[in-house]
């Protein structure tokens, strides 16, 4: 059994750097299935290239790894539960970034251990850019002792209505290929062999990559295709999703600023599930300073 | 008009390293398209990973671009008129590579110059690894009185027999985008109005990515799958690809090594033509030393 080390709970973890450009962009676009010609400004590096917002996933990535090491829970056992990402300055499509994860609990589930990490990424002038919190589950990993903690988020589309967006994209056969250069090259997403020893017919794709794609599909429809409308994605990874398979995302606009969404499979099955995003107004729509109700 | 400086023709320019890894080689795999499960040892490095010989292009091309400017040459007004690689050993999935590329010759084609460059790349142990023989056409750089050069290449499909195989593929819409981050950043392959300029609808594919599209599918069909059997690769680029269309690789066998080539459209239109491959035998067919005459 795992022993974890509740020491470290609660402390961040030391600063690590990610240095990426517009090319690491554009894979990440690729990789979360970004298409031409609609997408062109997020693969054409002359159009700055624009940044899908879900790229903020990457910096914490190793921030992450680095983390789940120093309170002793195992890589190896760990499925990605939920994610919850938080922009708040659009990200630049070239940049050195620095990110401290800090391990804010350990719950126990009986079956396993949710770990939850919350990382903050910042620019070179210090500002907080995003914030990534990762539900972590590692298998076998509990019955320690610990509290179960908060129940599981919970935000169902409404029932009584149709979606107010529909978007249905097919992956590819090599989409987990394309992502995991991307940086998560966890052999689980590829080699065969490996995927049947953890109990899959085929390697799976990563739960970020249906992430990514739903993203895509927030930031057309709800955000009208401005990532800096894009302000949060969060939501629970609650089915397998092959290299393949068609992905349909529904957006449900339960207030101004917020959606309720989900990703299902082509046979109704949930992929991504208990999500919400949070989009910002139109600038165009904004009311102009002349018009604000004085201070 | 372009003033070419002749005194730098037949002299070797700067030797130029390259250096890449196994990311670079599976990002290149799928730019040119390899697929799963097939091609899994080209896009997975605990496969090695594996190679595709026509990976052997890439660390010639910044020596290409080097050589072009020393004679005087304007990248911004070229096209790719034929391509010869040869392999002489297994390209590594990990290395930095040493090229040293020479102007052998340029052309007065009348419309245009033909500008010919010969690329050597060795590795650690100055061993030649592969040559990249560039035929660059300038449009409107000719008629400076030079000779006309030999004629093209001829190498025409029997005529009275079907092929030996035919290898049939959809490019991407995105295909373009993904093969320009293996390092050719031309934006005639991405930019609408920057190809509208040139003369095209949209952007147009890479001849290196269909000439990659036409390496595997001989890989595939005359070599067995083992990159070491592809030793070279040599054809003309003679039509538009666009991103989305179908390639039809043909092979006729007219020799026990040697290969005649065909790259078409489903339109029937050439795009990669006077094309031959040299294959080596299967190394369980070799004679073993003990049946090798005697010398």
């Amino acid at each position: 059994m795992t022993a974890f080390d509740f020491e470290r709970v609660g402390r961040p973890g030391r600063a690590l750097q990610y240095s990426y450009d517009w090319k690491d962009c554009v894979l990440y676009a690729l990789g979360v299935g970004a298409k031409l010609p609609d997408e062109l400004p997020f693969l054409y590096e002359q159009r700055g290239p624009s940044v899908l917002p879900t790229f903020g996933v990457l910096p914490s990535f190793p921030s992450l790894v680095a983390a789940m090491g120093d309170v002793g829970a195992n890589f190896a056992q760990v499925v990605h539960g939920e994610h919850a990402l938080t922009v708040h300055h659009p990200i630049p499509a070239r940049a050195t970034l620095t990110t401290v994860a800090t391990v804010t609990d350990i719950f126990d589930k009986g079956k396993g251990a949710l770990i939850l990490v919350n990382c903050e990424t910042r620019g070179d002038d210090d500002r907080l850019l995003f914030e990534n919190r990762w539900s972590i589950f590692q298998i076998g990993a509990g019955g320690f002792g610990g509290e179960r903690g908060p129940s599981a988020r919970s935000a169902p589309p409404p029932a009584d209505r149709a979606p107010d967006f529909e978007h249905r994209e097919v992956t590819t056969a090599e989409q987990a290929a394309l992502y995991r250069l991307s940086g998560d090259h966890n052999p689980l997403h590829i080699d065969p062999a490996l995927a049947r020893t953890a109990g899959f017919d085929v390697p799976i794709l990563h739960g970020l990559c249906t992430y990514g794609f739903a993203g895509r599909a927030v930031l057309a429809h709800a955000c009208g295709g401005d990532p800096a409308r894009l302000r949060s994605l969060a939501g629970r990874f609650a089915g397998t999703v092959l290299p393949g398979d068609a992905l349909i995302t529904r957006g449900w606009q339960v207030a101004p600023q917020s959606y309720i969404v989900q990703v299902t499979k082509d046979d109704g099955a949930e992929v991504f599930s208990h999500a919400t995003a949070e989009v910002l107004p139109s600038p165009e729509v904004l009311p102009s300073p002349e018009v604000l109700p004085s201070q």
